[in-house]
C-alpha cells in the first residue's frame, strides 16, 4: 500500500521549500535553483519516486502537457519504436502523448488534427509519410509547434527528423555490388511516399556511382509497404528476367514478400537469389534466412522529434530544426555471392 | 486543398437543422433523431468526411472525451493491436485515448493514473499485468470507469476483459499429447503475473484431466517472458531431462528462447523436440519453423476492453462487467509426432 507522494514529502526529504521543489522540477525554472540545492531535490524526488503532475504546473501556464502524435497504423512493426521514444523523451519533462492511427487516409488524418487542436496540444508530432501536407497547413499557420517525422518539406521551414535515405540505399547497393552481384532487382515502394521516393533516388545515384545504368525492366514500383505487394512486385521482376541474382527492397515487409516469391518458386534464398530489406523492423533477424537489411534507428527517430517539438516549445532559438541520423548496414544470411554457374 | 467540413454543410447536405445533425451523431442523444433522418444525416456525414468534434462537446458535458491507457511496453508485439483495437472502438463515438507505457514498474504506473486523473481523462483502460491493483484504488474510489485487460479481480468488482488462458492452456496440452509425447516440459512464466499463474493452473488441470502428473522436474519458471529467459528456462528443462520431446511455453517469447536453445545444442525443432506457444504474436508464423501456439485476439480484447469503459461511461446499466473471449490452436510446423527411437 502505498499513499502519492506529493510535494510537500519531497520538499521535507531535501530540506528544502515545496516551492524550491516545484521550480527544481519545472524544466522552465530550474536555472533559478542552486545546482547543489537542485541535485538534492531531484535526489529525493527519485527516492520517493515523485513525479511533477504537469497539469497542476499547465493551470499557470495554460499549457496541457500533451503532444499529439499521428502516425499511419501502430500494428506496423515500425511505429512502437518510435512512438517509444517519443513518450521516453516526453515523459522526463512530464509531457505525455496523444497518439492517432490514421491509416493514411488524409480524410482521417486531417480529422486527427482537427481533434488534436481541440485538445489543446502544446505540439504536434507527425510520421505519416505522404507527401501532401494540407492537414498541417492550420497547425503550421496557427505557429503551433511541429516536428514531421522521415519526412521533410524541400525548404526546410517545418522541423523535421529523417534518416538519411540515400545514404542506406548506398549501403544496400554497395553490398550487394561488393558480393559480386551484376543482374539486380529492385522494388521500389509508392512514388507519393518520401521514403519510397528518397530510397529509389538513392538507389539510382548509388548505381549511377558505380557506373550502372539500371535497366527499367528490372524496376518494379509496390502499390503499398506490405508482403503481398513485395510477393507480387519480385514476382513480376523474376517473370521478366528469370537471371536476377539480387532483389533490393525498399523496406523489409516488401522483402519478406520476396521471400514468399522465391518460395513459391522453389528458389532458395541466398543460393539463388539474395534479398536485402531496409527498417530491420522487429523479428527480421528471425526469418528464415535473417534478412540482411539497413537498420534504421526509429526509437532514436522518436526520441529526436520529440527533442525538437520541446524545444520549440520552449523557444530555444537555437535548437535544431532538421535533424537527419544515420542508417546501418547490418549483414545476416539472405545475401552471399551469386553462384558460379549463374 | 481542401477547407475543414463543419456541421452546416452536413446539415445542408442532409436538408436538416444543423442542431438535428448535432444531435445525430452524438451517441447520447441519437435516440432522439427519427431513424430516416439520422441514416441521412450519416451518409451526408460520411460523404463530406465529416467527424464531430468532441471537445466542444465536452464543453457542455464537462468531459474530456479523453480514455488513458496504461499498457507496459508498446514496444512489446502484444500491445500494438490491444492499443489499436481500443482506439478503433473508442474512434467511433469520439474518443481519443492516452496511452502510457510503464515497463511494469509499481511506481511509473501509480504516475500513469496520476497523470490521467490530472488529464481528466473519462475512463481508464489498465493492461498492466501484475497482481497489484494499488495504483488503482483512488480510481475505484472515485467511481472512474476502469477496465482491467488480460486481468480480473476475484470477486469481479472491476469490469474485466480477459482471454480464457485455462481452455488456451488445454489446447496446447491436448494437441501435445494427441501426437504422442509423453515427457514434456513446461515453461511457465513469472507467478506474479496473473496470465502466468492462471495458464500454469490450466496446464496442471489440463495434464491431471488426462491423468498425467506433471513431475516438477520438468516444470521451470521463466523471471520474465523474454526470449532469453526463455532460452534459459528451457536449457536448464532439457539439463535435467534431454529425454524430453516437447516443450510447451506459456508465450511465444519464451517459446521463441526454446528455438535458441535447441539450436544452441543441435537439436532440430520439430525432428528432435516440439515447442508450442501461446499469442500468436506478429511474425510467428515466419520463424523457422513457423510456430504452432494458441491465438488470443489482441485487437479484440482491445476493442472489448473500449466497449466496456464506453459502457460504464454511458452508464449503461447492462452492461456485461466481465468478458472472456476464446483462444485458437494454430498448427503450424514447430510440433510433430515424438521420433519413434527415442
Amino acid at each position: 500500500m502505498s499513499t502519492p507522494v506529493n510535494i510537500k514529502d519531497v520538499a521535507r526529504l531535501a530540506e528544502v521549500h515545496p516551492a524550491t521543489v516545484s521550480r527544481t522540477l519545472n524544466p522552465e525554472t530550474r536555472a533559478m535553483v542552486k545546482e547543489e540545492t537542485a541535485a538534492r531535490v531531484v535526489a529525493a524526488a527519485e527516492q520517493l519516486g515523485y513525479r511533477a503532475n504537469p497539469l497542476a504546473r499547465g493551470l499557470r501556464t495554460s499549457r496541457s502537457y500533451t503532444i499529439g502524435v499521428l502516425i499511419p497504423d501502430l500494428t506496423n512493426p515500425l511505429f512502437p519504436p518510435i512512438v517509444r521514444g517519443i513518450d521516453d523523451r516526453l515523459a522526463r519533462d512530464g509531457y505525455t502523448s496523444l497518439i492517432m492511427s490514421t491509416d493514411g487516409d488524409l480524410s482521417r488524418e486531417a480529422a486527427g488534427v482537427a481533434s488534436m487542436l481541440a485538445r489543446r496540444v502544446d505540439g504536434l508530432i507527425a510520421a505519416t509519410a505522404q507527401l501532401d501536407d494540407d492537414p498541417f497547413l492550420e497547425v503550421i499557420t496557427r505557429g503551433l509547434p511541429l516536428v514531421l517525422v522521415n519526412r521533410a518539406l524541400e525548404d526546410g521551414s517545418v522541423a523535421a527528423v529523417t534518416v538519411d535515405d540515400a545514404n542506406g540505399s548506398r549501403l544496400a547497393v554497395e553490398h550487394i555490388l561488393d558480393l559480386g552481384h551484376e543482374r539486380i532487382g529492385y522494388i521500389g515502394g509508392p512514388q507519393n511516399f518520401s521514403t519510397g521516393h528518397r530510397r529509389y533516388l538513392g538507389f539510382l545515384a548509388a548505381m549511377k556511382a558505380a557506373g550502372i545504368k539500371q535497366p527499367s525492366h528490372r524496376v518494379s514500383f509496390a502499390r503499398a509497404f506490405t508482403e503481398s505487394e513485395g510477393a507480387r512486385s519480385s514476382s513480376e521482376l523474376i517473370d521478366r528476367d528469370p537471371t536476377l541474382t539480387a532483389l533490393i527492397a525498399v523496406n523489409d515487409r516488401l522483402a519478406i514478400g520476396c521471400y514468399d516469391a522465391l518460395a513459391d518458386r522453389g528458389l532458395v534464398c541466398p543460393n539463388d537469389v539474395s534479398i536485402i530489406g531496409f527498417n530491420d523492423m522487429p523479428m527480421v533477424d528471425r526469418l528464415n534466412p535473417p534478412l540482411t537489411t539497413v537498420r534504421v534507428p526509429q526509437r532514436e527517430i522518436g526520441f529526436a522529434s520529440a527533442d525538437l517539438v520541446l524545444a520549440q516549445i520552449g523557444q530555444e532559438s537555437n535548437a535544431p530544426r532538421q535533424l537527419m541520423l544515420d542508417p546501418l548496414l547490418v549483414i545476416r544470411s539472405s545475401t552471399a555471392s551469386p553462384r558460379e554457374q549463374s
